[in-house]
């Protein structure tokens, strides 16, 4: 779940008041996401998010974030737009932590992934791509492949709890990574944790994308080797290729693969696993008893792993 | 948080076609709640929340808490009314679970309460008290004073693991509260944790009342002792007079309490303190790790109890 921080009927009735969006008329803390404090918020004008931002984010790249966010909704991505309070700020303070307000997105996350959510996920995340031109600033990938040894180190002692010999697979696997990460790739502003509790579907389409909160600037088809993982694997730990070339096909017809993406594509998902594994690893060794959340298997992405590690080209992804 | 059980899109598609109540339109999990899962759902045709009955709720007790919601709500007190679907049937399937849809109820929840909140909880009790009457099945209260030996029991033996001398304190407090526990004041349906994340306000007034789910039939006024522990303690763990004579007056404008059950407040409020305690304890000595819950502080209510076994008589709390 994700109510971290409790919010006084009291506090939220003068955060409000510094907004044009009537007064509150239901609060409801949400379970989804893991990061931050999120309520669905209904007031006397409508339907929104209020987002209090926990200590994983730090509160200097909360700007980037939400002007990412009205960028992007307009060019067009169906994405939360930060609601200005009257002064103009976006960006508040709300029972000691940086707040916001976004705009409600309808829709549902799919729960289970079938073959025809993964082309308007590859479709979407191209639009994201493009749609992200024209943002100026730049944000540093901080789990980019430049943090992944030292997620690794704060893991590598007791990584063997989790699975025997564990810590010596990552340790190789890092570093042919590291070591065949590939230069020159188009960059741009990548969203970074596109799985399906990000992304809405409303009547059989894709409604909209949430949670920009990991959104970096890197290599753009990094972007879609996360999603690769993360919408095309079966719960056996097959690869869906149907999936795949369908998110593949459905992305290349808004923003083709360049050669050289397309053959970095396994290294990409090797990375995109490793990336996943790792931050899994060091929750599951450190979620205290009682912690609020639920703690992911890291040995899913260890699986993923695996099979990237074997693939030979782009054509185990069915392009 | 409360979202233990994952309900599929089309599973959640399937299920609404049984009901007259159009298409979904959004759906997310509600953090608040510890026994059930919950979600917040809106349709074409307005919001709903979908309730999935988890472990600790008896199936062949959820038709006496449906009902005791629709008897309460004829009578006009306001609360979630079950959503009946083409068939008749407002108890259904849903994901392996037992589930059902109700009424979404505007309001917030107060997360600190002060002293104007108390009056309208005296009174929505009392009005609840009153319009249980006519709803001829008795549920027994499992968690009544019949079950707080056995709850010590399945404790005892770690008790003092959270407060050295915790085990004897309370072996000895039970006794004293089972020995004195008032025999023939009236009985009715009782609501049995009307505990402020169970009751929305809206504009300053009382909205609703929630979760019913801990209903049962049982003494009315221990339903006040529950009321009082739950509302009228500061942070300090002292009575707020001003809050427990407010609540009590407001409930006496609606149902004036007899002499036998202003004089029985004492063990009520210590038989209503325990009761949670003993609750609390398990939970704290049994919650695993990673669990979705946080678990609760059991000797808050022991700082409780504490106070009430020193009350003399019914002006401890300020009547």
């Amino acid at each position: 779940m994700a109510v971290y921080t409790e919010v006084t009927d009291e506090a939220l009735t003068a955060f409000l008041a510094d907004f044009d969006i009537g007064s509150v008329v239901a609060f409801r803390g949400i379970a989804e996401g893991v990061e931050n404090s999120n309520y669905s918020l209904r007031t006397t004008s409508g339907d929104f998010i209020l987002t209090l931002y926990e200590k994983r984010v730090d509160p200097a790249e909360l700007p980037w974030f939400l002007g990412l966010m009205e960028h992007l909704a307009k060019r067009g991505i169906v994405c939360p737009l930060p609601v200005h309070g009257r002064d103009g700020a976006a960006l508040r303070s709300l029972s000691g932590r940086h707040a916001a307000i976004t705009t409600f997105l309808p829709g549902v996350w799919p729960r289970r992934v079938r073959p025809e959510h993964c082309a308007p996920v590859g479709s979407a995340l191209a639009a994201l791509h493009l749609g992200g031109e024209g943002y100026a600033q730049a944000r540093r990938n901080a789990l980019g492949p430049h943090g992944w040894r030292p997620l690794l180190e704060r893991s590598r002692a007791r990584a063997d709890e989790v699975l025997d010999g564990l810590s010596r697979e990552l340790d190789s696997a890092l570093t042919g990574i590291l070591a065949t990460w590939p230069q020159g790739l188009p960059i741009g502003h990548i969203h970074a944790d596109l799985f399906p509790d990000n992304v809405f579907f409303l009547d059989g389409r894709l409604s909209g994308l949430i949670d920009f909160y990991f959104a970096a600037t890197d290599i753009l088809t990094y972007d879609v080797a996360v999603c690769l993982n993360a919408w095309c694997f079966e719960p056996d730990f097959s690869l869906n290729v149907t999936k795949a070339r369908a998110m593949l096909r459905a992305y290349e017809a808004t923003r083709p693969l360049s050669e050289a993406e397309r053959a970095a594509l396994p290294v990409l998902c090797q990375g995109a696993a490793i990336r996943f594994l790792l931050t899994r690893l060091y929750d599951w060794l450190n979620t205290p008893p009682g912690a609020l959340v639920v703690r992911k298997d890291p040995l899913e992405y260890l699986r993923r792993l695996r099979f990237h590690l074997l693939a030979r080209d782009e054509h185990a992804y069915g392009i």
